[in-house]
C-alpha cells in the first residue's frame, strides 16, 4: 500500500508514490517471505537471496571450488500475484568479501563468483533491484571486475544494481569487520584493526550536523539548515580541515571507485545507509549528486520521542527528506522484534510516512519544482518563435513577479511626474514584448497607486506575436470600463522595427529576461527599442547580471547526455534537485547589460559580444557535470528580481535555473582552482553562448562552438 | 467522458481509451463552444478557428491584401477547466484553395496566408491537433509550401497537424467544388468539370467492399474478410485493373505528395475521412502504413437500422475497428438537428462504443498484439544471454505450442516404439535446451498417451542457464509422485559441450526456434547436438523455414529511426499493426534449416551459411519500409508450428514477426519487381543477416555489413 501523493491544487498531476520497505536478515522457511511481506503491510522487502553456504556455517576454512549457490526460497512461487513480482528487492550475501588484505586469495576467488550467481539469480527473478553488499576496501578490484561481469552478460531486461554504501563506513568493515565464518588470510595483514580505526577516526571527523539556524528556503537547498553567509563559512570550515582525497572510509570514495571501473553503467545505483552519527555537511551534500535508488534506515537511527515512539533526529530527517523528493524508496533495517508486534513495525513506517505528508506541503513554487526536477529543456526562444497562449498563461500567474515590476513601476513614475513638473502632454508609459497584457496591468494599477488622471498618462503596449494581439485586443474589450485599459494603444509589430509613434516614451517596461539573464535576447531587443525612449527616458529594468557556479549532477548530466550528444552542448533550463555546488564562492557575476536611453547603438552589435572568466575553489572532493546559471536584474530603484540562491526572489516561479554541461565530467580535489570561461557570440541572425572549463591548467574543448549546439535566433 | 477499456484478464494494463467527438460547422456565437462541447457529452469538439472573411461573404471579388483573420471564439476563455485545453481541435477554413487552377493567383495567396495564420492561432491556443483542408490540387506546391512555413516556425510544442483526407478525393473538390465565396480564375481553366468527373470515376472505379466470407481471423488482418486465397485473387485483381499512379483523385497520393514535400515531418498525420462508398480493399489496406491520428465519419455514411437508429456498413466498421484498435480518435461529422435533440447525437455516439466494446473481445492473444502492437524490440538472445525467469513465464503459458509438441512427440514416441521392437533397454528421450520445463512436461504428458512404462523410457533434460536449472531441479522436487519427474535426469550444461551420457538419444526435442527460425540459432546448437542423438534417431523438429514479405509501415519505420540509425540495420520483433504487405505473392520461403543425425558436422560451420533473393510483385503504388520475417517447422509427421499468415498455428502467441527495415523507404509502383536479397553470415563468434532490397534494377546498401546494427552470440 504505497503512499500516494495527490496534489493540493485542482490540476492533474502524475501521482507521486513513496515506497517504505524492511530489510529481512535471513529467511527460516521458503514460505516465509510471504508473511514477512504482509507484516506491517510493507510496500517490498528486500530479502536475502541464499542461505549461508554449509562450508562457511562453521569457521570456512574447507572451501569447495566453485560456489554452491542455494536460494534462500523460491522466489517466483512465492510472489504469487503476479503483479507484485517485481517490486521486491534481493540482497546479495553479506560475507563477499572480494578485495580486503585480510581474507584469503582463495576466500576472494569464492566471493567473487557468489557476487556474480547471486546477482544473476536475482536477474533471472526479475526483482525489481538487487542490493550488492558494501566493498571490502576502497581497491575493489576483483569486486568491480564481478559487478563488469554480470553487467556484459545480463540481459538488457536486467534488474537495477543497488551498491550498498554508507555515508562514511565502518574501518571495522575494512580491517577487522570479517564475520566468525568468513577465513582470515594467513598470515593477518601487519597493522593491528584497531589502530588503523582510531587513525581513521581522526582523519574522518564524524560529527553531527550543526544545529538548524533559520528558515525553511535554505533547508530545500541544502541539507544544513544554514544561512547562505553560514554555508559559505561552512564550506570553507570544510574546505580548511584535513581531510583530503585519502579519506579512505568516505562512502562516497568507495561509490566512485566502483562507478569508474565498471564505466558508469546506467543501471548501477547507490543505496546509501543511513549512520547513526552523520558526516559534515558538504559530505551529505555531495550525494545529491549520486543516482541514490534508495535509503537505507538501521535501526540504530531511530531514537525515541516522550511518548516512546521512535523517530528520526531532525538532520536524518532532512536527509530523507530530500531523497524522498528525489523518488528514492526508503528501506528499513528493523530486525524482527521478539514479540513479533506487528505494530512495532508499522511505528517505524509511521516515521516516514509523516515526512512524506511533508511534501504535501510545499508551496506553489516548490510543488512546481517537485514536479519539474531534473526534467531538462532548452531555453524558449520567444523572439524566434511564437510563445503559445498557455505559456503566457502560466508566466502570467508569477505574482512575485509582478509585485515587483509594480512597486518599480510605481517609483519611476513618482520620480518622473516631479521631473517633468511643469512640462505639457501626458507621461508616455510604453510596455515593450506586452504579450497577453501582464506587465500592462501592472502598469495600470501602479497608475492608480500613484494617482495619475486618464490625461496624465498615455500607455502602448508593444507586441510582435499576432496571436497574442488579438488576445490582448479581447482584453481591451472586456475591459472597456477602465478608461486606462480603454485608452490603451496596442501596435501589432516588433519593437526593433519601424513603429509610427506620436511620441518617444518617458518610462519602457519589458521583461524578456531568461534563466541567464540576457539568453532571450533582451540587450538586442531593447537596444532596437531604444529609438522609441526619450534622451532622459527610464528603462525598466535598467541591469541585467548573469551569475554562474559549478554544479556536480550525476542525474542532469545523464539526463542530457540521453537527449543526445549535441544536448551536452546546449544549455539546458532545468530545476536543479539532484545536485550540489562545489564552490567555495557560490554564485559569481558574469554578464552585465545596462539598457539606458542610447542612441548610437552599434549596429554590428559588437556591443554585446562579452567575454568573461570566473574561477572557483572547489570545496570537496567532487565530480564536476557543468555550471549552473542564474539571473538578477534591477528594475528600478532598489527594486530587484533575482533567481540567485543568494538573493533569491522568495516565491518566484517563472524562472529556473539554466545548466551548461560539460562533454566530460572532471574530477576536482579539495582546494582545487577552477575557471570558467564563457563567450557570447553572435552574427547576423544568431547568438550563442560557448563555454569551457580549465582545471589545474587543463581546459576542456570549447563548448558549442559557431552555435552547433544551440543558438538564439535574432 | 471517453470509453475506457480495462482488460478482462487479471493483470493490469494501461488503460486504452477511445476518444469520440463531433465537428461543428459553425460558431454563431464565441460562446457557442462550451455549448456544442456539453451536447452529447463529446470528449473533444472539432470547431472552426475563424469566422468567413467579410469579404468573402458575398463574392469574394474584393480580396485584402492581407488575410485579416476573426477568431471564432476566445478559446482559451472557453477552455475554463483547464485540463480539458488540448482536448479539442481547430478546423481551419474549408475555403482555402491554394493550388487549384480554378482560383486567381490573388485568391491563392490569400489561402495560403490564411492556412498558416489560422494554424498558427490553433497552436497559440495549444489545441490538441489542427485540422487542414484537403489539397484542391495533387499538385500542391503552394499548399505544402504553406505547411512547411508553419512547421519552420512553430516552437516544438505545436500542435499536431491533421491533413483531412478522404479515401477517394471527388473530383469536384479540384475542378468546381469552390464554395459561392471562392472566386473562381478568370478565364476559368478550359476543361469543363463534368467531364473531368466523369474521367476520374472510370479511372477509379468506386466500389463497396466485397462481402465478408470467412472468420474474425483474417479480420484482424486485412480490413477485407476474405480468406488468404481470395485475398491473393483480389491482390492480382486489384493488380490488373487500370488504376495506376496517374489515379489523381486518390487520397493516398496526396497525402503522400504533401508529406515528400514537407519532409514527412513528425507532426503531420491524416485525419481519414470515410467515403460512403470505399474503395476496393488494396486502397483501404495502404492506408494501414500511415499515421492515421483520426478517422472522420460523415452523417452520409450511417444507414439506418430496423429499428431506426443509425449504424455504420459493415465494411466500414471494419475500416473503424482497425483504426481503433491503432488508437486513432473518431471525429462524426454531424450538423446540428433541428430539433437540437441531444438523444439524436447519442444515438450516433453509441455506434462507435458498440465497435469499442468489440475490442474487449479480442482473445487471449489478439489482446496481447493490441497490447504489443508496433512495440520494436531487439530479438531475445536466449544463447548468448540467459533468460529471465519472467519470460519462460510467459513462454510457458502458449498452450497451443505445447499441445502440437506432445501431439508429434506421441507420433514420434509410437513410431520409435514399433521400430525398436525386440530392441533392449529403454528408449532415450532427451530435451535439449529445456527451460524450466514446458517441453518435459510435454513429453510426460506424449509418453503417457501412449501409455509407455517408467522402465520403457529414459528422459533427460539439457539446460544452460544455472537458475532454470534451479527451478526445473525445484519442479523435479514438486512432481516426486509422478515417476516420469522423478526419474528425469537433469543435466546442467551447453548441449554443444562435452556431455556425459550412457546412452543417446532415440529421440531429441527442442524449442530454440526465434521468429525468423534460425535466428536464435538453433541450427548451430543442433549441431552441436547431433553427437548425443542416434545415427536413427529423430529431431523434433526437423525442419525449419523462413519466410519474408515486402512490409509498408510508416509507423514500423519511424519508431526504428526514433531508436538510432543503427536499429534500421537491426531485425526487430513486433506485432505488426499499422502496416500491410503490397506483394501479390504474400510470404515467401526464404530459408530452410534439417535437422537430422549427422556425425559429420563441418566445424567450420559453412553449411549454414545462405544466401538467397526472393522476387516479389507490387500490388499496388506503395511505400516500402523493410521486410517482414515469418517461420515455420515442422515437428514430426504433418505436425507443424508456423507465424506465416498462410498457415499460421491458430492462437499461437509465443512469437511476434520480425522487420527488417531499410534505411531509406522505396517508392514502389503497382507491377514493379522487387527482390529481397539476404545473407545468413557468420564468424567465430557471433551469426549475423545482411540484406538489400533491389527495385528496377537499384539496390539499397547492403545492411548491417558485418553485423554493425546486430548479430548473435554464438
Amino acid at each position: 500500500m504505497p503512499i500516494q501523493k495527490s496534489d493540493a491544487d485542482e490540476e492533474k498531476e502524475e501521482l507521486d508514490i513513496c515506497f517504505v520497505g524492511r530489510e529481512i536478515d535471513m529467511l527460516n522457511e521458503p514460505d516465509d517471505l510471504k508473511k514477512h511481506k504482509d507484516e506491517g503491510q510493507w510496500d517490498f522487502v528486500a530479502f536475502p537471496l541464499t542461505k549461508l553456504p554449509p562450508c562457511l556455517e562453521q569457521d570456512g576454512k574447507d572451501l569447495p571450488s566453485e560456489y554452491d549457490l542455494a536460494p534462500s526460497t523460491d522466489y517466483f512461487r512465492q510472489s504469487d500475484q503476479k503483479d507484485r513480482a517485481g517490486e521486491d528487492v534481493g540482497v546479495v550475501s553479506s560475507w563477499i568479501s572480494t578485495d580486503s588484505n585480510r581474507v584469503s586469495e582463495e576466500f576472494k576467488n569464492y566471493s567473487a563468483d557468489a557476487l556474480r550467481e547471486e546477482t544473476d539469480l536475482a536477474a533471472f527473478w526479475g526483482t525489481y533491484a538487487c542490493i550488492l553488499p558494501t566493498p571490502d576496501s576502497i581497491d575493489c578490484d576483483r569486486y568491480a571486475a564481478a559487478v563488469n561481469e554480470v553487467l556484459r552478460t545480463q540481459s538488457t531486461q536486467q534488474c537495477r544494481l543497488w551498491l550498498r554504501i554508507p555515508f562514511t563506513v565502518d574501518p571495522q568493515h575494512f580491517d577487522g569487520g570479517l564475520g566468525p565464518q568468513v577465513p582470515a588470510a594467513s598470515p593477518p595483514s601487519s597493522p593491528a584493526p584497531p589502530a588503523a580505526a582510531a587513525a581513521a577516526e581522526s582523519r574522518h571527523p564524524m560529527e553531527d550536523v550543526p544545529a538548524p539556524a533559520n528558515g525553511a528556503a535554505a533547508a530545500s537547498a541544502s541539507f544544513s539548515n544554514l544561512s547562505d553567509e553560514d554555508n559559505e563559512k561552512e564550506r570553507r570550515r570544510v574546505l580548511e580541515q584535513g581531510c583530503t582525497s585519502e579519506d579512505t572510509y568516505d562512502g562516497w570514495h568507495i561509490f566512485k571507485k566502483v562507478k569508474d571501473k565498471c564505466g558508469n553503467p546506467q543501471h548501477l545505483f547507490v543505496a546509501l545507509v543511513l549512520t547513526k552519527k552523520l558526516p559534515p555537511f558538504a559530505y551529505l551534500d555531495r550525494w545529491r549528486s549520486e543516482r541514490v535508488a534508495a535509503v537505507i534506515i538501521p535501526l540504530e537511527c531511530f531514537v525515541e520521542n516522550s511518548h516512546g515512539c521512535p523517530q528520526l533526529p531532525y538532520p536524518h530527517t532532512q536527509v530523507v527528506h530530500h531523497f524522498l523528493r528525489q523518488k528514492a524508496k526508503v528501506l528499513l533495517q528493523i530486525a524482527v522484534a521478539p514479540s513479533k508486534d506487528v505494530r512495532n513495525f508499522e511505528r517505524y513506517r509511521y516515521c516516514i510516512q509523516k515526512l512524506w505528508d511533508e511534501i504535501k506541503k510545499l508551496n506553489v513554487v516548490e510543488r512546481a519544482g517537485h514536479r519539474d526536477q531534473n526534467c531538462l529543456q532548452p531555453p524558449l526562444q520567444p523572439l524566434a518563435e511564437n510563445l503559445e497562449s498557455g505559456v503566457y498563461s502560466v508566466f502570467e500567474t508569477d505574482s512575485v513577479k509582478y509585485a515587483r515590476y509594480r512597486e518599480a513601476l510605481k517609483l519611476a513614475l513618482e520620480a518622473k511626474v516631479e521631473e517633468r513638473t511643469g512640462q505639457k502632454g501626458p507621461l508616455v508609459l510604453m510596455v515593450v514584448g506586452a504579450g497577453r497584457g501582464p506587465l500592462v496591468t501592472a502598469c495600470i494599477l501602479a497608475i492608480k497607486e500613484v494617482k495619475m488622471r486618464t490625461e496624465d498618462v498615455k500607455l502602448v503596449a508593444i507586441e510582435k506575436n499576432p496571436n497574442a494581439v488579438i488576445t490582448l485586443t479581447d482584453k481591451k474589450q472586456m475591459e472597456a470600463n477602465c478608461p486606462f485599459w480603454s485608452k490603451l494603444e496596442i501596435i501589432s509589430s516588433d519593437m526593433r522595427q519601424n513603429v509610427n509613434l506620436e511620441k518617444q516614451a518617458d518610462i519602457m517596461v519589458s521583461e524578456l529576461l531568461g534563466s541567464f539573464g540576457d539568453n532571450e535576447l533582451s540587450p538586442e531587443c531593447l537596444d532596437g527599442a531604444q529609438r522609441l525612449l526619450k534622451e532622459d527616458g527610464v528603462s525598466i529594468p535598467h541591469r541585467s547580471v548573469s551569475y554562474a557556479c559549478p554544479v556536480s549532477s550525476t542525474k542532469l548530466w545523464t539526463e542530457a547526455k540521453k537527449l543526445g550528444e549535441k544536448f551536452l552542448e546546449t544549455p539546458l533550463v532545468v530545476y536543479i534537485h539532484s545536485a550540489y555546488f562545489p564552490a567555495v564562492q557560490g554564485a559569481q557575476p558574469v554578464f552585465t547589460f545596462e539598457h539606458y536611453p542610447n542612441k548610437d547603438i552599434d549596429p554590428s552589435n559588437a556591443h554585446n559580444r562579452r567575454h568573461t572568466d570566473v574561477d572557483f575553489t572547489i570545496t570537496i572532493d567532487a565530480v564536476v557535470h557543468g555550471i549552473a546559471g542564474f539571473f538578477s536584474a534591477d528594475l528600478y530603484g532598489s527594486v530587484a528580481i533575482s533567481i540567485v540562491k543568494e538573493t533569491y526572489s522568495t516565491d518566484m516561479a517563472s524562472w529556473w535555473p539554466i545548466f551548461f554541461p560539460i562533454k566530460g565530467p572532471i574530477f576536482v580535489e579539495k582546494g582545487d582552482k577552477i575557471t570558467f570561461s564563457i563567450w557570447r557570440c553572435d552574427d547576423k541572425h544568431y547568438v550563442w553562448y560557448e563555454w569551457l572549463l580549465t582545471h589545474e591548467g587543463k581546459s576542456t574543448d570549447r563548448h558549442n562552438k559557431g552555435g552547433r549546439g544551440h543558438k538564439m535566433g535574432k
